[in-house]
């Protein structure tokens, strides 16, 4: 993408409501527009990396066995009013009236619509276990929505729903989603801790947030630091075996958010071994049984014969919260630096003289090559002074930049420098190139 | 995907209130389930469909050069105030109070907040030209919905808006999404004609509907046979190039819709040139210079110092309507026919005798084989009889059918259908594999 060409309204300064840091350099670099407490437009470069991690979580999602479906924003009243939710939810859920003074809502959360598509086809054990989930748009209306995309009102979340005939099956089901969970952070390059978690309105007895680690975090978290050094199961994990040594491993050593902590266990574990640290929620996952599937009817024929309520659990990732999360987690004083496997672009090209024509050539041609070998290059193509387009590129967080100018190019040289280390390298074209097409692989 | 990991609830009768063809055919073949009057889920099936048309539009838009973005569904009151179209708009705008009693609403259609992300951020000619678009969903509140995802009232659209300093460019602009809608169809497997149109609610003075034949078509549209022959711009075309030649070629030949229809023009046409027919609309596409820039005051300054109000056109294909379109031009008794480009799996593999161990092998080599080389394979794994077995893959439309029994095996032959013209080859196994793995190219 040509810069030239692009729409990237860098801000110089943070607008004073931006608390947060996070929320502060997605302003600043044009990631995100508000248009209403707590509802923001995504613009070209926050939308990009939002679909990167999008894709990231859905591929996780499908290697652990769970179908995509689309369930719609705008939900019936009456299907709330069977689980006894609607009158609980209170003044967070968006009630709506069309124009037949029906009752509406925008869905907060989807365990009621997802349990009456599986009443309406489900009969048998023998189409068990099932796992489906959505990748959509929520609206939860704060009473104070802030923090950016971390604490907005529309937002988008992963969730997923589980059902089973018994709960050992469902035990298995909540598993292969705790794994999913450890190897979709991972690849989004964050550090997540799971930790035992309050089941809170949802219910039911089987729980765990993942807490990402980030020094600018909103809430205290206390580790055995062992946890820290745990692998993330592989590419090849199979879904299909018993996954329970894996959970086990992970949920052995102590791990609490503040709300779980507790004091007399953490002080048990030697000195040097105790982490506390800030962390952010990211995701959480639960077990709850026949919660839904009770009041609504959503029975199964056993192999005995017998009718059984089936066993349900529900997973959810904040999507559009994980943007913000990996800033906080991945940022310094001059702006945000993306891990590779959602950074919006993968290189900047800096063109130090745009104007040039040898400079502008060599630029050219450096982009067409990258855009060949399958690189995202944003070339920064305009006649800004070169020292905005290293503040630029330095905000938005590219992971490499290739500055190309007049002088280097006189002995065939540009220069590379890696965002998150800052270290900077001259080197031939040639080098250059295949430095980042290999990145790429 | 096996059948038996996936989600797939055919329906055996088409249910009574489905009144067209591919509203019955997608409740049959278990792609959406109805929510509410108008909303939908979409199943796995229908959803793999739906992201596969999203792609396609995606791909062609950036192609034509415009950048992408993500506008909340819910929008606040007051912008649609600045233009004066939150009175206008009537009972088919969604209207909700948040929990403090703000006036917000679901949007229908974006033009007042792409004015207003606009006028926020550019504030030169020098920025211009500049193109936005979004994939979202949308809701009008339709007194009558009907006939599915063909006249829902939560949809999905892809809206685009060019930004331009003056008319002149504001017609490339117009041009290059002309040409973009030719090549969207034509790669969707549809053979869409422009049609001059009336520029209804939005105003402006250059405006063309997007319509594809189908005999089940809602709406009579007329034109000249040399109309349908024309050759669809290529993936070389180059959008920074005049593109008047292209939309000229595509404009000359008479094509109206019969709101548009000059009885009197047409019977010039020589009569076995006459083409009278049944079509969907399934894009539409207008300018309407400072319509919106004007009242809310999103202006450039220009080269000559003063500011002019900036000059716009919209351009929208419903997504989720296509859908429908597609089924409607793609269809036979027994089911769905989906073109190659977005049919939801390639290749649906048939053990016709599951449980038997030789019958099993072959096809889970297929299967994985397939898989690796890139195509997409639906693998009936069940213990069904072979005859459901035909007929659900007939319903879902799966371009090619692998057919796989033990007596084949004997001679290590296999059967492969192709959906569209009901032919059959039996053929070695390697002979299908490369077929199909070709095809994919």
């Amino acid at each position: 993408m040509r810069l030239s060409n692009y729409f990237l309204p860098i801000l110089k300064e943070a607008p004073r409501e931006a608390e947060i840091v996070s929320h502060r350099l997605m302003l600043r670099a044009g990631m995100i527009r508000q248009q209403a407490a707590g509802i923001y437009s995504w613009l070209p470069l926050g939308y990009r990396v939002l679909r990167k991690i999008e894709q990231i979580v859905r591929e996780e999602q499908e290697r652990a066995g769970a179908v995509e479906v689309l369930m719609p924003t705008i939900q019936s009243a009456d299907l709330w009013r069977e689980s006894g939710r609607y009158d609980a939810y209170g003044a967070e859920m968006l009630r709506i009236q069309d124009r037949h003074e029906r009752e509406m809502l925008y869905g907060p959360t989807n365990e009621e619509m997802i349990t009456d598509i599986f009443r309406t086809y489900v009969r048998s054990y023998k189409d068990l276990p099932l796992n489906l989930y959505h990748i959509q748009w929520k609206f939860r209306d704060e009473r104070r929505p802030r923090f950016g995309v971390m604490r907005g009102r529309e937002f988008m979340m992963k969730d997923a729903y589980s059902f089973d005939t018994d709960k050992e099956s469902a035990r298995h089901a909540y598993n292969r989603m705790f794994v999913a969970y450890l190897r979709t952070y991972a690849r989004l390059g964050l550090q997540a801790i799971p930790m035992r978690a309050d089941t809170g309105p949802i219910g039911g007895d089987m729980s765990h947030e993942f807490i990402i680690l980030a020094s600018t975090g909103e809430s205290q978290v206390f580790c055995h630091k062992d946890v820290l050094e745990l692998k993330v199961p592989g590419e090849d994990t199979d879904f299909s075996s018993d996954l329970t040594p894996i959970v086990d491993e992970w949920t052995r050593a102590y791990a609490a958010t503040d709300e779980m902590h507790d004091e007399a266990a953490f002080a048990e574990i030697p000195a040097d071994k105790q982490v506390s640290a800030r962390g952010i929620e990211v995701g959480h996952i639960f077990y709850f049984g026949t919660k839904y599937s009770e009041p609504m009817g959503a029975k199964v024929a056993q192999a005995d014969g017998s009718e059984q309520a089936v066993h349900m659990g529900s997973y959810g990732i904040g999507v559009s919260r994980l943007v913000g999360g990996i800033i906080e987690a991945c940022h310094d004083d001059n702006g945000i630096i993306w891990p590779e496997a959602v950074a919006p672009f993968q290189v900047g090209l800096i063109n130090l003289k745009s104007g040039d024509a040898a400079t502008d050539a060599a630029c050219a041609d450096l982009y067409e090559k990258l855009n060949k070998a399958g690189v995202d290059v944003l070339y920064d193509d305009t006649d800004g002074r070169a020292g905005a387009k290293f503040a630029t590129m330095d905000l938005i967080g590219v992971p490499w930049q290739l500055i190309v100018g007049p002088r280097g190019l006189a002995s065939g040289e540009v220069e590379l420098k890696r965002r998150a280390t800052g270290e900077r390298e001259t080197m031939t074209i040639e080098a250059a190139l295949s430095r980042l097409t290999d990145a790429q692989d």
